[in-house]
């Protein structure tokens, strides 16, 4: 197809990360996107609501200030921001981030990735389950980051129990898998019928062998770790086939070339995701799927209802990103920043 | 054990590289090891008789001198070195070859690890199996860096047909499988009569979470790459049993510190190999096996003689070697460097 017109796309899990960071990377986030589910592991995490408004108002902040110099008026674009669930979080607190609108809450396995020290030491501890009972009435959604502190390949299936468990224990609870990265977590989510994923492009893409195959890779490198062709066979057929379980959830997560050189976990995606999912879509011929994958099965999932439609208009044509972006903290790897791509953003409309 | 006594440790399989490499390494080994053999895989590889002379002969230099600095008289190390097997290798070489001493060939899938681009494209291909039938007649002995090009999880496991398949057509040739990695290969030694192999100090201590579990770790990436738990424990029990078919080859492979950030595969370990092995063999209240392990196995499978006794004691003590080697290319990190170790040699005696 030489024109391809995508609306309102979603992006359920992203790293915007905070200062100047924020600043260098939100911006390719918020002229493609409608709206996305921003991660809470920040230092300090955003563990209550006051966190999580005052984050909110930094990237209204930096996004009207992109938004003017690129011509985007009116409302175009809603960050969702996930609140930290830690061994602290009260019902009462829960109770005011549900009164202030939030309502996706973000669980980590303590140590699980960057900057989930303050997470939950045991998901199935009393206190917990106190929580998502009362998560489950105020109808919110916990996406979990699901990993075992097991074998770094084993940890997602092994985690597979605590999602079955949850997932019977609250039935009227939506529950995420998020950054689904293993082929036997896409068998569960079909399993339970309040179970859902989100998948990342890189998930899509990539094996370990991308990883360790041939030189050591750190721009590969991410948890949870991409694994088996098999695995990665099966996500991409997943993604492909719009699956209404499955929304896009990039992870796209910055971190300075240094960094990355320094062994950090995540990759950065955002400046070319929308490029790189129509390319993807249309040499699998699947392009008839991608506003599923890309905007409608979030929507219904998450109950997200915007009041705008923001349509990006993507032409064929060779697209080439580049190798990297700048930001005050050193430059930052873009993943397939310098692979060419099929697609190039042509227009953006607010309708 | 208060002291513990080591007669002509032997090492078969190591990287001493060339030139300010070969000089910053090779007094490690050449000081605590009674023989050793030498990898082929330089730039460019060792691909005949006259190129193995060459560097055996700047090996004996580098030990000279050494030796005299550390008062080590008379012989006191044997460096074998294998020939690299290529598709431009003859009868002729292999024989010309055996004449000089040369009895061990050393066989790369192309591509495989460093330098290794020379290496055979197809290893079952006529012209191989007519060398391999020669070798066979010779008496010589058949090491292979034994991976498929498939997950690099699974490489090893997938080339044991082929080492099978080789077994199997040269009943008299002895084969070893280099550096295992993979608990399978424990099963296919045991197999075949003329089946063997060697293990690494970091093969019986890492799985692939000591890379990629937590923060992405280039010093501990390998190739064959470190496996799951289960190869581990199984390659720690074959070594510390004193299995008949296993030698000890560390596979110490120096980098600079730059180019492990960049990548390299290869894990430098020459240093503190009888300290750690010491260590690890009286954790486990296996010291008795350390002989075969480390020499005895080795001088019957290879059918080593050695003119002289080099006994190396040790006495428990802490001992920590450093974090890494000065070279004229830059810092060489040490495995284990900074570990704290419970044995440190105490003398080197020539009888």
């Amino acid at each position: 197809m030489d024109t391809i017109i995508l609306q309102n796309p979603i992006d359920m899990h992203i790293h915007l990360r905070q200062d100047s960071m924020l600043e260098a990377v939100l911006p390719y986030s918020a002229r493609h996107f409608s709206a996305l589910l921003a991660m809470p592991n920040l230092n300090p995490p955003l563990m209550d609501i006051e966190a999580i408004l005052a984050y909110k108002k930094e990237i209204m902040r930096i996004t009207q200030i992109d938004s003017e110099k690129n011509g985007l008026k009116g409302d175009h674009f809603v960050p969702l921001i996930a609140l930290y669930i830690h061994d602290n979080l009260t019902i009462e607190m829960l109770k005011q981030a549900h009164l202030a609108g939030v309502k996706i809450l973000k669980l980590y396995p303590k140590g699980a990735t960057t900057n989930a020290e303050n997470g939950v030491s045991d998901v199935l501890c009393p206190h917990l389950l106190t929580l998502l009972e009362k998560a489950q009435k105020l109808n919110m959604i916990l996406s979990i980051h699901g990993e075992s502190a097991g074998f770094s390949m084993d940890r997602e299936k092994e985690f597979l129990e605590v999602f079955s468990e949850l997932a019977k224990t609250f039935p009227k609870l939506t529950i995420i898998i998020e950054h689904l990265s293993d082929r036997h977590s896409l068998e569960c989510i079909h399993k339970y019928e309040n179970l859902y994923a989100t998948i990342t492009l890189h998930h899509m893409l990539l094996t370990l062998d991308d990883v360790i195959g041939g030189k050591l890779n750190p721009f590969m490198f991410c948890k949870p770790v991409v694994k088996t062709p098999a695995d990665r066979d099966a996500i991409l057929q997943a993604a492909l086939s719009g699956d209404s379980k499955i929304s896009f959830g990039s992870d796209s997560a910055p971190h300075t070339i240094q960094a990355k050189l320094e062994g950090a976990a995540g990759i950065f995606s955002a400046p070319i995701l929308l490029e790189a999912l129509c390319t993807l879509f249309a040499k699998h011929n699947k392009l008839e799927n991608l506003p599923q994958f890309l905007s409608l099965n979030a929507q219904k999932i998450y109950d997200i209802k915007l009041p705008f439609t923001k349509q990006i208009t993507l032409k064929k044509d060779s697209f080439s990103f580049g190798e990297s972006i700048e930001s005050k903290l050193g430059n930052i790897a873009v993943f397939m920043g310098k692979s060419s791509l099929d697609y190039r953003v042509h227009e953006i409309e607010i309708l």
